[in-house]
């Protein structure tokens, strides 16, 4: 197994031997990664394309994935081709190797979480879950997103704070805005009020805005959506444009307080009945 | 077991010896494949057949799992078809492999999320627990499924909100549209009513909605649920068309409350007893 | 090591030799495993038998049982079979299977969850913990069992929901339908009326119930559970045929309230002495 | 390492020698079992033995232990038995059970659970933490235990629930049946009342029940526990035989509200100062 | 590598080498642990009473530290002994090492909770954390110390449950009866009473209870700890005797409140400012 | 594969063999390094000037950097170097490794928390994720940086409490410190104020102090929030310089409360209804 | 690879070229040893100066450090030169490895947390996280530093309770004994006063406190923290000297109090608007 273990004299035709052997090999290797190299490439950016070309997804991006994916294809054949190269020559690469083994084993559990980001952010990019500028909520913070990284997403809260997010903690993401989104309004009135008359001018509010450009869909009334201690709830629910549910809503209960206050319609405190017993 | 070391001179006849002795292996391998390939495919196929005709799965969502572990199977040949074509050149992959083992390991903990949720999304997608349209709850979110993929489902919440959930998330899952829903309505009424009545009330009540086209069962009227710190609480129940629960409670309620006023029962404020001490 | 590197010349004895040595090591191989399959098979059928026939599990929950083990037994024996073979016919198999090794490890902790489920699933199918109908809670589900299977439980939740639970979720059970259940009605009277007379009633009111077919053991009065700060709280208790502590419980308060009101004992509001200071 | 590689020719010889090595081995082997297996048995038996006798554990219990220590032995026994049978015919079995390793680390995570239910449920079986009737609260259940497994603990809720606990989540023990329990009424008097008054009646009351059966030690008024909003909180505590801490406390409770309106000493309703302001 | 691989013929001369050779082998290894053992006993009594000496732990204690020590060492040197007898015959004890990893795995990722119980329970005794009849908080468990074993802490609840915990849990332990413990009464007092003369009248009992045997430091008045929503609130703190902290809390607070209805303090109700306002 | 088993004589060829074939490999050994290290040095120091340079970081930091990536290259060169001697020199390494394998293991799971917190470590330096000065929130610490170190982040709580955060629990980063922040006002009005008026009046301020050189973007009313219990709640939001937030809201707080008293807008107390019952 | 495979006679020459052979092996171990333990100690010790240095660690602690890692060192030297000692003279150490790491394993799993515990003391140590008598929170205690060791860090709770806090749940550390520290007063004042008066009457106060010598920083007035449901609340800022704030907030809140009523600024009780309905 050691090349010199059996040479018991340093000949000639021996040495050219080896030579030739050792040639032979490295040069198969050589031919054998010239062959693989580019061929891998092509499946990589071909595959990558043809994943992304359904999704519509900019060009830059795509840019981004292909760059990471060729640099790790890369160096994973630069280590291989040495340690290759090595094993040719004989050198004691084993005990190297076992021992790298163990301190690998250690680093990689401390960096498993590196490894751990890139592979989600690798998916966040490829599947479009998030996009920059969009209103999110994801691993605990919620706010719109600045930046999408291999290893961090940036957001913004709405307090003015950055949230850099590892995308390992980017599980579950929450995105606002895909799509119209639900206006709700709940409105208490009182147990002495009459219901069908509540629901006539809530209703009638509903129509006005139904004209508003920013209602996708309704709003209409739903009904009596439950019973509190001291007032009947009424429910208005309505689809709006992506981001204008706030304002909508806002919007709708001045308009409802104002109809309810034109019609007497009493928003109630909390009502208490008091039973006085003499000590 | 080094090709060389034994060749103490180069002649033909050794050569030729390697030359038939590997062109031998590479055939017997190349055999073994031809053979194993269709045989692999073929049961691949028909147990997922097996699987899938008991439980009326779609064509299309079929085709999708066959095709994923079609390719699993192809691309795991192709691996093996490479690494013991390695093995008989003798190309020393043994350390190759070793140190490949490391890096893999850093890698497969980092990625075992991801295998994690291909194998929960295979299960999702054959066991039909999850169709698109359905409304669901499933690792922290709820709402109305838009997409079940390999990797992610898609669930857009109540509010318009896009929730991407790896699958590796989605343990249990709460399938609110699988048979007829629940309609309750709990109710107080006062200390001083009369139990009897009020539960005659809304037994008639129950009578009006049971013809309704929405309930199924019911509703019927349980009785005292329980003693609340200022008001009995009776409960109505019965079970509806999936989804047409809330809209039948709403109406429930509403018509109880009416039915209430005019019968004299009343639904309570919170009570209290003062007994007034002089300082 | 290599069968071929110490052949210098190609002979037919050796070539004998080789054929002759295979072959017996086949026949050996086939012949070891011809004798273990049918006695491992053996093992297996009545090893379970005897486990389940203690516990009086119905004959279709084996044989589903059966069919598992015996699945497992075969896919390895194969498994090994063909591994061994390769392993004779000397293809270098020992790097294919370290690279299997890593991508199984990676594979191995992805499908954990896998395993983890099918472990679990065949200790509750084999140990009776949930049964077809039984109301149990676990895993943070509850309602009746619809379905057990090896990989899911399907839990029919009361408001209509279908949760699958997989069987790792399925932790500690608390099956609700092995026994007879509680009912306890906690009452409170109010700190002027007397305890005696008060327990003296709901006493009558208990022997009542004690000849409904509903209650095996009980109900009686327990006593002063507690001060409250407005009330002192009398509990009653029971024991009641399955599924039925609900409507007994309910039809209790029903009594308990009416019987009170008959004796001028008082169900006491929130209390309050108010200390009025002028400002 | 191929018993074929250096035979040039099969000479008689050769395989004689072959056939007495082999018998040798298979030899040694047996040899090296019969003598180890029963020593094996006798030490498990008596170390089992010396364990339990100092602990009083019932004979039967002893047997279960025994039963499954055996069992284990013998398994593992068989078992390397014939892998070394294996070897020695020089079946290639390495790469079997390096394939075997994967797939077993695999089974392995998934099965670690029940591993680790059967080592604890050893442990609570032979350290007698758990006694079927003992009232236990583990694992986030609590009741009374009706049967200990190796692998479950079936534990009967107050309510009539059964739950079955697997043996790992059965961390910390929390026995309520190891011993006299503590009874403790925590009662509030008025701001106005006398301190001293209130504790001689509370006394009297403790002078009374102490020659109660049911208490061991006590009980003994302790004094002021705490300021409340609207209350002095006194503390009366002593311990009674285990399982009547719940009837003495509710006596206790009785006795006390009676001796208390006897001697004009008030259980005060929540108090608020109100300061009347004029709008 | 096979004592027969190279044994053409069976002469009594390589028998003999071989008889000699192993032969030698088994002396060296007799030879080996004979040295080791005794040095390895040696080494682990002196350390273990290096360690100890300096925290005076009692005799008994060290004694089942010892015993556990050596039995440790004892079964390790014979397990090693018995590996490499099996080594020398050159029985092939390999695949037999390999196939036991994996069970051996399996089983360590169980029993792993195992080993952690011991390690911790070897710590807890060396350090003198919790001794019997301590009074203890950990893992969720509070109470006095009645057992300090290898596998778990027995401790018993004030309520008279006694808690087995697993050493594993026993992470930071609180131990509440090393040391003079704080005795602390918060009092709060009316907005309109003068705080200077209430801190005087505390200061007057605290003095006087500062020749109470119980208190090692002070009690002494801190002054205006915060501002209730109805009163102010006056902290005392003080040390005591150890498990005199409850006992001299309970006395002081039943002093200050004679000695504020002597002075005329008020330790004031929720106040609650009314303004009234006509519908 | 021992150097000497085949040395069937000590003659000075054979050992001259040796030392030839030792030197040959020792030279190629250092040849390699000489060659590989200052590359590998030339790399890292590129690349990481190539991904500081893009982002502006201070050159001290990038120093800091440079160093403990050269620092880890030439650690491990060297240890590679020795380990591959070790393995020319025949010297039996590979049982040293095995066994440091294990050792190595169970340090390398205790240790993976130091090396989580230099990985991570590493990267909060390189993407400028928390700078010294900033006010960040992070691991459930929150304050001003005041230090970034490798294995700890030292941030100085409000209260003046100095936190050491370990780098692992420095996972989703909140810096306040990076850009504009919020300034928001919730401020409640009477159900019978006129909600024009007072939005007026809010805006009037709001116009105020847009000329406030703190504010970048607003302040201004944006509607009605939300309904409460007794007050109607308008929101007022802008955005100010960073960290003059808080001045910025408690200076529009005390304007606004000015502004509604001149106005005679409300800011209503908790509202009650009470009815009056009599006894 | 067995010494004796290859000696078919025992011949004196071979004998001796074995015994040199093992003789010059060994010769090179003691050497590599004896010229790598100093200049491992030197290293050790240096690198540990030249860190402790800068950080002006006392004495006696660096020795501590200095110790352990001497200690470490020393152990694995001898532990690795007895296991190539045993590889020279070709004992079959192989197996006895493999098994041992499999036990070793187990152990490694269960001693981890040892492990982690001492390379976090280490650095605990090294670092100056923590210094005796600190007043610290880490892990759920806080209180003053007794002692900190290598596996243990003794707190002493303000209730006098000695926690032992393994040094592995020392994780984040807030040490509140390093700088100065806020004193922070929250003071309500009713909605009726004028804000400027309080404030200003707040301001003299804090100007009166910025003579006291426990002030480093401020007290000042800051503003109008909130609007209360009853009160304004007005917010007072200052640094205090470490350990003094908790006195200064003390004194602070006394003052206020007392000039408050000077000025007759109130301080209100929780107001609510009572609205009569008749019934």
């Amino acid at each position: 197994m050691n090349i010199f273990e059996d040479g018991f004299s340093i000949n000639i035709g021996n040495l050219l031997d080896l030579v030739v052997g050792v040639g032979l090999k490295i040069l198969f290797l050589i031919l054998a990664f010239a062959i693989l190299a580019p061929i891998g490439r092509k499946i990589i950016v071909s595959t990558l394309h043809k994943a992304t070309s359904k999704q519509k997804i900019s060009e830059s991006r795509v840019t981004t994935l292909e760059k990471l994916l060729l640099n790790i294809f890369s160096y994973t054949l630069i280590f291989l081709f040495i340690v290759m190269l090595f094993g040719i020559f004989d050198v004691p690469f084993g005990p190297l190797l076992a021992s790298a083994g163990v301190v690998g084993l250690a680093i990689g559990f401390g960096a498993q979480g590196l490894v751990s980001d890139i592979v989600t952010g690798f998916f966040i990019l490829l599947e479009k879950q998030i996009e920059v500028g969009d209103y999110v909520t994801t691993g605990g913070y919620s706010g719109i997103v600045e930046e999408v990284g291999l290893r961090t997403t940036q957001i913004r809260g709405f307090d003015g704070t950055l949230n850099f997010v590892p995308n390992r903690d980017v599980m579950g993401v929450s995105n606002h805005s895909r799509g119209n989104m639900r206006a709700l309004v709940d409105i208490g009135i009182s147990y002495d009020d009459n219901i069908d008359q509540a629901m006539q001018v809530l209703q009638t509010i509903c129509e006005e805005f139904q004209t508003d450009a920013r209602f996708i869909d309704g709003p209409d009334v739903l009904g009596v959506q439950a019973f509190g201690s001291s007032e009947i709830v009424l429910r208005v629910l309505g689809k709006t444009e992506n981001m204008e549910q706030w304002g909508a809503e806002r919007d709708m209960r001045k308009r409802i307080k104002e109809a309810f206050d034109a019609n007497g319609i009493e928003i109630p405190f909390p009502h208490q009945v008091n039973i006085t017993k003499n000590n």
